[in-house]
């Protein structure tokens, strides 16, 4: 264990070790089982991180990426800016191609472009030096971002309330905090005793590999239940509020999350439960009208019939329908948390004022 | 294969070996992988089949309970009828407890006992027959309930609708046609072309393993989904009712079933679709007013945490809530299906009238 490591009071899934200019990740396909760092010291293996999803969250992926561009273009043997600029678009080139889909690596990647160009007339140690600055800051500016967004979600929570969550929208997915998580964490540091519920999230169990591990880790007070729990937790009285993070907010406020998503608002709702969504305005896509605009990914049927499992759980060949995202329509929405502030219904004039104030 | 097994057309999980004495039951915990029967030859073995689960579904259970009752007091070595009923007490005790929230257990296992009470003026060998038959009795009516259920639910679906069912409420759970899955089988037996979407129902899996396993090995048309998909189904106009089982009624309408049931029974409000709990009239017990009275069973974490999969998907130590039923409440549901007629709201004046058809 090197002094990062350390010194992680709450786990951060992607950190540069200053001293040995190596990227620290921590590898997320072998939790809950194993905590392992693993010090990725070049382009490869950032690639390969990403590619493997041993880095995940948007904007871990895009924080990760912005440093492998870094580390790459440390490696060129440019003497003058057009060279090193050749070199640099050979990786951007390279990384650009670990998750085709990722919306956040190319935003990152693009940054570390826009960067490089301004420093032109710099030396190529200069330039390198700005890169890296770059990609810290792309990190620093997740964890603000991450860390207004748990501020003002806190507002909206009290003492000793039962909080459901749903898949992963924590520190590991982030720089730091989280989105979802952020409140519990800030709660926590100041002194809040939450009692957070994290569903499994079937069938990639993000709920129960990630949140579950992560919350324990930093000594939050976290019970796991199934997905189908969720009803039962909420009529006893133990729910006094839903969290989630997004893949996308349309202008309306309808919202795709990770598939489950709007049962749990529906619940909620039935319940009397205050349903929260906490987004990055960078999440919030004001030219997508409402939630009918969202393209739904299937993904295969093999996550939900055969992984993970010693042997398959349902009968072969059986017909699967397995959608990655649900959408939530607004209306099962209280409120859509920003790191600018509290959106509350009608959507459509609440959340432009969101921009506005940045 | 025995003679019995051969037989099976529709699987039928409870049966007696007349010639062995022995019953046999489904494995139902090895499914869908392997199709394995079991022999079971005294009280131990039924106590322990119906505590695993490889026994499951109220009405099998009754039925199991039944002949674990005979075969227990068959093994008594009493010479007069009131040895034989102190050696019955005992062996209705044990069974008693094998599963405390199962309604039909206690039941079967009364009917039993008043069996033993109406036999005690005969000879110790024609009580034990009695009892034989008795249990016998338990399972061929059970197929008639479950048929007429199946019957009088089949009025109430139409030609090419979705239909969407929790757990498992078909033939393996009873001794033929099942409750919830009755008027599917039906159904295809008159040419209706149903489209049925199973949810795997964690954290035991009973959807995914046994609904679909069965439906499928029936020619049906099923499509497993992740419990907490079941909202984007409805919400995509695939489920035009919503069947399930359940595991006890209470006067009011409050129904006990397999936990997720109750979120179910919310979504379906939420979107408009019909919720139909089918149940014998011997899962309906009047003597329980409300939900309230009904005791949830909790079961291990490991059934969350570790069972079926290769490695542990939860944090070591993680605290986990399972409980294994949740009550939905009489305002979320459309109709209860009885073998003597449909039941609507107010339960409290329709359930009894359902008993005095009787």
């Amino acid at each position: 264990m090197d002094k990062h490591e350390s010194e992680f009071t709450m786990i951060q899934s992607v950190l540069l070790d200053d001293e040995n200019d190596t990227l620290i990740i921590l590898d997320q396909t072998v939790l809950p089982n194993e905590k392992v760092f693993l010090h990725l010291k070049d382009m490869k293996d950032v690639w390969e991180a990403i590619y493997a999803l041993k880095v995940r969250g948007a904007p871990a992926i895009g924080i990760a990426a912005a440093y492998g561009l870094y580390l790459g273009t440390k490696a060129s043997k440019a003497a003058d800016f057009d060279q090193l600029r050749q070199d640099f678009g050979k990786v951007k080139e390279y990384l650009a191609c670990s998750r085709p889909t990722a919306v956040n690596l190319f935003w990152a990647l693009n940054r570390m472009e826009n960067r490089l160009l301004q420093e032109a007339d710099r030396s190529v140690a200069e330039i390198k030096e700005a890169l890296r600055q770059e990609a810290e800051l792309i990190r620093e500016e997740d964890a603000k971002v991450c860390e207004s967004i748990g501020k003002h979600a806190l507002t909206l929570l009290k003492e000793n309330w039962g909080i459901l969550t749903h898949c992963n929208a924590g520190t590991i997915a982030t720089a730091k905090y989280g989105t979802a998580l952020a409140p519990i964490y800030l709660g926590q540091e100041q002194g809040y005793s939450f009692k957070v519920y994290a569903d499994e999230t079937r069938p990639l169990l993000q709920g129960a590999r990630l949140t579950a591990w992560e919350l324990k880790e930093a000594g939050v007070d976290v019970t796991l239940i199934c997905d189908n729990m969720s009803s039962i937790v909420m009529k006893e009285g133990k729910i006094q509020a839903v969290l989630v993070g997004c893949d996308r907010v349309a202008a309306n406020g309808d919202t795709a999350n990770k598939i489950g998503t709007s049962g749990v608002a529906v619940l909620a709702k039935h319940y009397g439960i205050p349903f929260y969504v906490c987004s990055p305005l960078s999440t919030i896509d004001l030219e997508c009208k409402t939630g009918d605009d969202i393209h739904i990914e299937l993904r295969p049927d093999a996550e939900v019939t055969t992984q993970w499992y010693e042997k398959p759980m349902a009968p072969e060949g059986v017909k699967v329908y397995n959608p990655a995202f649900d959408v939530t329509d607004h209306s099962l929405i209280t409120a859509i948390v920003t790191e600018n502030g509290i959106a509350y219904a009608p959507f459509e004039e609440s959340l432009p004022k969101m921009f506005a104030q940045k």
